[in-house]
């Protein structure tokens, strides 16, 4: 590509081309895609990010949008030296009052600054996931980021209540008004949220946010099964609005967990399965949890730890945050992130061993996962990158299920060759026409969502 | 078009071409849009509709999908002979048990039917709106419904967890599995929601449900000006979630209902504006309210009426829901459904009366609508059915404020030639792509959305 004519249309240091600087923006984080570019802009502005779509649009060059390269499925790597788009430098935050107030963000600015924002300023943005200091808020949308408390404030999709992106040629789409109710046509916010850069390249949003809770209670469990867990989990979604994650592990992590980090497991007992429930919500809190029929049950466990402060809470939960670091410390595990029906994660949880040992003799599976809305994260490890026999047979077991097999990731470039286990090819040829309506050259992150 | 091939597609009395019976479908029920065609479907099962939308395809015969006709814009009605596809029939309803409990519905099914299966199972579902008699579930998804609780949950686009529809070939699209979490493609549920029968037609969907409230307050507040309401609303929406509704009206709307209705005003004095609050939540909401800093605010208002149960809460509702009937008993009124941005609602309230006199000295204005989200019905009566100047004052009043010209109805045929005020010429150019992607041959609900 002839560069120069793009210099020409920006700020002097918003091109780079030196591969020294280029080498930070081409792999992603898992180590499992590696990519390669001669260019990576930088815009500071909505107008410079329409001037380098119009001259990749006149160039027929393509375009890989980027936020905090924290995806987990290559999303947004370069796999084919096209041009990367970076919003890192368009960060700005700016809170707006309201009855409901919002946070208007740049694309740019990570999860962490707009959950600072909203703290700050008395409230709370409502996803939550542990890459909030380098995931950006356009990278969250771009594929409907989850986390920990869908089952109380939903996706991210939920969370936007207007955005602004830019079309394949440069032109504006949405708006960032804030209107909670605006029928006019197609509903692109929520069209674009999850669209994992293959639309338009978002540009800002506006944000809902929710009342500060004033308190926090963490429960971890020890339990008999997965079957006794997933009791718990219902009772709790179902029966105590305060309830906004419930997130399940196994003996074979935390004893990972436990090893890697050299920090005692909670009980000296072992146990099948620890379930993980964190309320939260005004004064009083705990004391209207021990007086509820949920409270009484709780009384019946042995196996119980309650932090009521911050940093008991914090050990707690370490046993279930530090599973990925642990896992990745171990090998470069193949990760799947798929969601099951809750009537059917038992029957997951009793057979995905068998699945995978009859895929793979080597692979091994560590599970984790957020047990309230179905999703389980699967790592394997002790497998070779290209040996994808394991994650097809995860894969399809969960579809078999009525699962998805992409819970909270997006499909990017890893599932792109699986999306008909979960889609119809009537439902993928559509998709393909709803890409060509919006990017008819089809620059915008070729290769993601469908294979090449 | 000839009859007798569609009719060996599907049951005999599927297809109805007595113009007798057609006639109870042609018109919709503000009376101002009358259409007429020359056949109705009234299909029975999803392979019926496939057969119907197959046929429609092949002979390039033109669909109007109608739920209970109950819309406000003209999106149901057949103006230029198209075949109606009604969804009467399908009208199924189940309970699914989970932690977050679903509702599957068939389109046809009313939102009352929803509602009482949801309060049968001991759940709540989260729209409502005062033809929930009538209104089927379809329609409210095709027309992104609102209603009086949007502040607490939502629109429609957030009830609906999955849906199935067909494309206008009769290819099944979507489903209903009923995953909270699942980012494979494009989110197809998000996208028909709000699309108002021009993409897809919906079969059926999968819909959360919420913990239903076991005590409810309503408090009526007579107020000097919008900017005291207001205020209030503010506050009680930020600080009290168990807030689900403010409703605002005004002096000149409460007389005529009292006046058409022979009912006593809640208070000898007249006063500017009206805020109607109602609390929903679990046991000892009063009390909760009354030790709040809110409940404390309230106590210093002279003109004040609690409801503390159904008949005097049904009372008090009856000043704020007997407009539209109230008005519709004074003429045919144009009925306006806008959003205002909330810092601009004050504006508006101060300026509308001199914007519609400006446009026609003949009309008069009666206001009402859902303070808390901005969405604010403006009903014009004294005008001729052809005289849109008033209209449009209005509109481009409300899009200069950067308000909506469609909150919760939709564009329909009513406003396709408006669209341009809130959406930009871009945005149409890819609204229309999007319409081909679904719908090559224009088929569905032509001349709905954009102009024909």
């Amino acid at each position: 590509m002839n560069l120069e004519s793009l210099k020409k249309r920006v700020q002097s240091d918003t091109i780079i081309d030196d591969q020294e600087i280029i080498a930070g923006f081409v792999d992603d984080w898992t180590r499992r895609f590696r990519g390669h570019t001669s260019v990576v802009a930088i815009p500071r502005s909505t107008s410079e990010i329409a001037e380098i779509l119009k001259w990749c649009s006149s160039n027929q060059v393509n375009v890989v949008p980027q936020g905090g390269n924290t995806g987990m499925v290559g999303g947004g790597v370069p796999m084919n030296g096209e041009l990367i788009l970076s919003l890192r430098r368009m960060n700005r935050v700016d809170f707006v009052d309201g009855p409901i107030p919002h946070i208007i963000a740049q694309a740019g600015a990570t999860l962490a600054s707009i959950q600072e924002s909203a703290t700050h300023n008395g409230w709370m943005y409502g996803v939550d996931f542990s890459a909030r200091e380098s995931a950006t808020i356009g990278g969250t949308i771009a594929t409907n980021a989850g986390g920990n408390h869908v089952i109380r404030y939903g996706d991210t999709r939920r969370q936007v209540v207007s955005l602004q992106a830019l079309t394949a040629s440069g032109k504006i789409i949405g708006d960032i008004s804030g209107l909670t109710k605006d029928n006019t046509g197609y509903h692109l916010p929520s069209l674009l949220c999850g669209s994992e850069g293959t639309l338009a390249v978002i540009t800002q949003a506006r944000l809902r946010l929710w009342t500060q809770p004033q308190e926090k209670t963490v429960v971890l469990l020890g339990l008999p099964s997965p079957k006794a867990a997933l009791e718990i989990v219902k009772f709790f979604v179902a029966s105590n609005e305060e309830t906004q994650a419930c997130e399940i592990f196994f003996e074979k992590g935390l004893s990972l967990v436990c090893q890697q980090f050299g920090i005692q497991p909670p009980w000296p007992e072992k146990c099948s399965t620890y379930l993980l429930i964190e309320f939260a919500g005004s004064k009083g809190l705990l004391d209207r949890l021990n007086e509820s029929e949920g409270g009484e049950m709780l009384k019946n466990f042995d196996l119980i730890a309650i932090g009521e402060e911050k940093a008991s809470q914090s050990r707690l939960w370490r046993y279930r945050s530090l599973h990925t670091e642990a896992i990745s410390a171990s090998g470069i595990p193949h990760k799947l992130d798929i969601t099951i029906p809750f009537e059917k994660l038992s029957i997951f949880f009793d057979e995905i061993d068998s699945v995978v040992e009859q895929s793979s003799p080597n692979a091994e599976a560590f599970l984790f996962g957020h047990a309230g809305d179905g999703n389980i994260h699967v790592n394997l490890i002790g497998l070779n990158e290209d040996d994808l026999a394991p994650d097809e047979a995860v894969l399809e077991f969960a579809a078999s299920l009525g699962g998805s097999i992409s819970a909270e990731h997006g499909i990017g470039r890893a599932k792109s060759n699986y999306l008909h286990l979960r889609r119809t090819p009537e439902e993928i040829s559509l998709f393909k026409n709803l890409k060509t309506a919006f990017d008819p050259t089809g620059i915008l992150n070729p290769g993601v969502i469908f294979p090449n």
